[in-house]
């Protein structure tokens, strides 16, 4: 009895330590959970409530097509119903795409540090991934359609804004990428904070473009992370090939009945960037105010320069949690020299402002 | 841009046609839900109450290492926590057992009209399936082994009680299978119908074996095919290795939330069996009042054989559907010459009994 030889050599992992892993460690309860880019603003309470009432009718499966989910996410976006795909999360779409197009050896282009779980899906189907490094804390557009076109890549992953550093580029600069993408590649642009950027971050949508795939979350703004639905939309042919693959009952029925209500509320949404915004310059503040250094975010989450080397991010992201604030930071030099503070509710905000001097004091 | 040669060649399908699709190409409401072999008993009060609870939670993404759910689905087995993985059903986990072990034209055992979403993941996966008849509406434990052998299969999928049709082997029968499978095969053995069963239908759990795999669910006597929980167990090498490729995030907070409760009210789950046993009865009473013939079943749902072949099957599932009654058939022949009729509520039988004698007489 024998993996197949790509299995054999990867390691068993899970690519993100839970806060709920942190606790059983610690032994102690997390008192600010500010680590994740989870929406400590939660759903809307239309959201609570449809997910309520599905509860008692989980008896039945739910619809393998998605199609009232389909119908409302393409009226959301202004393209047809053939043209979108939910799925788990946008991490479970990221490992579709994966399997629809790489073959071992295949050549997968994405920046040095950006989303693990993507890579890890790559490695998964032995693909070949090539790496460009971020130039100032954005991902290096230039040097992406660069990459992708010297190594044949088959699919380049382009955040916008970009997680873990928070940056981002214009939509005339995204769009520049679109253009630029060699034929036989396919752009994954993952969009999962797009709700919190500036206007004009979004370039237009375009599903006439094969070589375009784009994926957006209810994860995020729309404070639901735990129900695990994101969506892909894109040409109909690339979309329709997930129904190759998918698991298609995969999407609960209560998640599908919480996203239905989710998109009928974007007033919700809307309230929920507001306050995110202001928790921003609150974080960004709280980091001057200690003399680090926050960038420029259009996410829900702030990264901060501390100014050293990855050993003192991860001491500080430690000492934090050592004060029940549970952060995160970027996994590979130099973006490692931050750590990531996700918007907080005031009063994690005001832990996290009680908290940080004195970790930074007793760190030195 | 290219999709790899195997998907290719794949066709786009959604494996099962759900009765939200009969609803809408009909225009006509479902009355009697009794075809997905869900069950209409419902969940657990406790677990409904569990999923209301963490409705609001949702902001939180789920515990990507499900902690708490294996905890409890080990003691619940017997086994420890390594030895058991939960996943998006039981769909879900048989989809990642194939990208596990299978590489492009490695065999696959089973019978010629099982499971067929497990036949879809053999496909995406490149797997060459390889099956043996059903004899007298069993799987043929010894065709299978001796196929298995002679192919020099990689996997073997066998389900007791059998879907469609309903067929139990006694323990001693699987524990045959089990002794007989060769070492470099691994024995995918699903449970999902189990609960159902006669005492003495499931061998002792044995997770000492590295090549035995078995699989149960949420979706059947728990009530709660929506929540798209189910799981697997085994030795610990081959447990380990789902954190190689499994969507971590992928089991919503409610639905982990749901299968806790759940396990921690296994008077629910006997009660419903035992409405199922009743139901099962009246179900086989209505077949031998219209001239059919009621295979025996050891789940929650009755295969009924209709004397004549698929065609008149087929249109004995249409004419009930005109009826607004949704049933299912089994795919190929000889077992098509079946209905597969889930147990359902006095109301849904009630509306069975009153619509099958018109449908015959119809068809004459």
């Amino acid at each position: 009895m024998k993996f197949t030889p790509i299995i054999d050599k990867l390691p068993s992992t899970v690519p993100f330590v839970g806060p709920e892993a942190l606790e059983r460690r610690s032994g102690a309860a997390i008192a600010a959970r500010i680590g994740a880019n989870e929406s400590v603003f939660g759903p809307s309470p239309k959201a609570v409530a449809a997910m309520r009432e599905a509860a008692a009718e989980s008896w039945q499966y739910g619809d393998p097509e998605n199609f009232a989910l389909k119908d409302s996410l393409a009226k959301h976006l202004g393209v047809t119903p053939q043209q979108v795909v939910p799925g788990e999360g946008i991490d479970g779409l990221l490992g579709l795409v994966v399997r629809l197009f790489i073959d071992p050896g295949d050549v997968v282009a994405t920046s040095f540090g950006a989303y693990p779980t993507f890579n890890f899906h790559v490695a998964a189907a032995g693909g070949r991934l090539v790496t460009t490094p971020y130039v100032n804390d954005h991902e290096d557009v230039d040097g992406l359609i660069a990459l992708a076109k010297r190594e044949g890549a088959k699919l380049l992953y382009f955040a916008n804004p970009d997680n873990p550093m928070g940056t981002v580029w214009p939509a005339a600069t995204v769009q520049r990428l679109i253009d630029s993408v060699p034929e036989q590649c396919l752009l994954l642009l993952d969009e999962a904070y797009v709700e919190f950027a500036p206007a004009g971050t979004a370039p237009a949508i375009d599903v006439g473009r094969r070589n375009v795939l784009r994926f957006r979350t209810f994860s995020k703004a729309h404070g639901m992370a735990g129900i695990r639905v994101g969506y892909a939309f894109g040409h109909e042919e690339v979309i329709s090939a997930f129904d190759k693959i998918r698991n298609h009952f995969g999407i609960s029925r209560v998640s599908q009945a919480a996203a239905i209500a989710a998109l009928a509320d974007m007033a919700w949404v809307e309230d929920v960037a507001a306050k995110v915004a202001s928790a921003r310059a609150r974080i960004g503040a709280i980091a001057v105010a200690n003399g680090l250094t926050p960038l420029p975010s259009a996410t829900n989450f702030v990264t901060i320069d501390c100014g050293r080397d990855g050993a003192y991010a991860r001491a500080i992201v430690d000492g934090l949690l050592g004060h029940g604030i549970f952060i995160r930071m970027p996994g590979v030099a130099p973006l490692n020299r931050c750590i990531r503070i996700s918007c907080g509710r005031d009063a994690d905000l005001a832990l996290l402002s009680d908290a940080l001097p004195q970790v930074l004091a007793r760190l030195g």
